[in-house]
């Protein structure tokens, strides 16, 4: 049950279409009313040809507290923002937005550093590493960058589409960590993650070819349903760390807190964690 | 208490500058509650120089179901209504919109509606009446047209602002009853509404003379707060019938969830009603 609304609510929505699917409400709409906050989270469905006339609009909402990016929208929503953070800049996505006090867009990319949060509050910290991100879309260049910032030693991406890969390499090479384009092959890599659609249905092939796959590898999956997916079953069957999904998402949850302006006295992060 | 929100919610919102006194979450939300209608109602504050851009924006959003108008947007909001109903284009003011199925507006100006409603629903029709009506802005000029609709015999209008007066007093003459200005005194008319601001404070003078006032005479004011105005306690004294300005809204919600499409099957007017 969410509380009860009035006009001093606090206004947060999530954008996407379809929007039937998305979990935002939910669990923000729990979160609030367990750190009682006098917030609502709506879903709110865009057509991706009327998303530049939407933000524009939005912009003239005095009690916008924030507004959540979902697919399809996360790449195109940037085109809006008047000043991106220089992480959604370098990683050229953004999936969550909020106005600054002059009403312009302000938007961060929080995918990779919930992947990151993730990991290390299991104590899986990435320094040193040989990553291996199959997926060069948004998601796989928001958590490259992120395992790139975590102190990774190389990051190899693995992509059908071998222009995006390469220029998804180039763009991390600039931060300082190597990183190049290779295949979508697990063996001798300390993380493999997969940030591509496949694994999304049952028929679907194997996103990353496991021969070689060693138990000493942390095996993880941007895809959410279903949350153990053909690759994290084989890898959990290896013997190997698998992170689910699920996790990234859940794990955003406290930097998203942050993001939209709560502060340690109307927000607990134990509260964000407990809905994990 | 509201709801548990998903994805499938249908989204309502109220826009006015300010909004935190705004009822309508409240009020539509219990409404929702009550008739097990998965809806949101949220109050979004829209600054009057961003209500257009706004109302663009708007049009991207393929779960809107509908916003409520207050101040001050009534009146203005009007010119992005590319489908006006006929009463809104007469009235000049929309107080509830819409999306048509290809992304249109579509507007009404249930004011008045509510405002006859009330007094019908007490018994008390209105016509062959004469009919004062202080005060030409926007709400008085929806009261005013709905009183000729509902079959008065003629129509004084009393404002500050004799042109804008003289105005509406012309536009409700073309519909087939006599409107005229006159000065904001009560004997010898049947109805009397008060629908200027005058007695929202406490140190306002009364805004109509009740020289004259007949006990026979029906007296109703606009102001919600307060909810009896010194208007409404000298005329009751006088053994006057009175109609507060609640009435008025609390008999639109019936017309208001018509419009939004909700049909008897959906929605319970014995339910709009008990929150009266």
């Amino acid at each position: 049950m969410t509380h009860r609304l009035s006009g001093n609510t606090k206004f947060f929505g999530v954008i996407g279409d379809p929007i039937a699917q998305a979990r935002a409400p939910e669990v923000w709409n729990a979160l609030f009313a367990l750190n009682g906050v006098d917030a609502v989270c709506v879903p709110l469905q865009v057509g991706p040809d009327r998303l530049t006339d939407f933000l524009t609009g939005c912009r003239a909402l005095k009690n916008l507290h924030g507004l959540l990016v979902t697919i399809p929208h996360k790449p195109a929503a940037l085109a809006s923002v008047q000043h991106p953070t220089d992480r959604a800049a370098q990683v050229g996505v953004v999936n969550v937005l909020k106005l600054t006090e002059t009403g312009e867009w302000t938007g961060d990319i929080l995918d990779g550093v919930g992947f990151v949060n993730g990991l290390e509050s299991k104590g899986h910290g990435l320094q040193g590493m040989r990553a291996l991100v199959v997926g060069s879309g948004g998601v796989g260049a928001a958590i490259a960058f992120a395992i790139a910032d975590a102190g990774a030693k190389e990051i190899v991406v693995a992509d059908i589409l071998a222009g995006r890969a390469q220029d998804l390499a180039d763009r991390i090479s600039t931060t300082g960590v190597p990183s190049t384009v290779g295949a979508a092959a697990a063996a001798g890599f300390d993380v493999v993650v997969n940030a591509s659609p496949v694994g999304m249905k049952t028929t679907d092939s194997l996103p990353v070819d496991c021969a070689g796959l060693s138990p000493s590898t942390i095996v993880a999956d941007a895809v959410m349903h279903p949350r153990m997916t053909q690759l994290l079953s084989l890898a959990a069957d290896r013997g190997c760390v698998v992170e689910p999904g699920f996790n990234m998402m859940d794990n955003q949850l406290a930097p998203m807190a942050e993001f939209f302006g709560f502060g340690p006295g109307d927000w607990s992060p134990q509260a964000a964690v407990r809905l994990g």
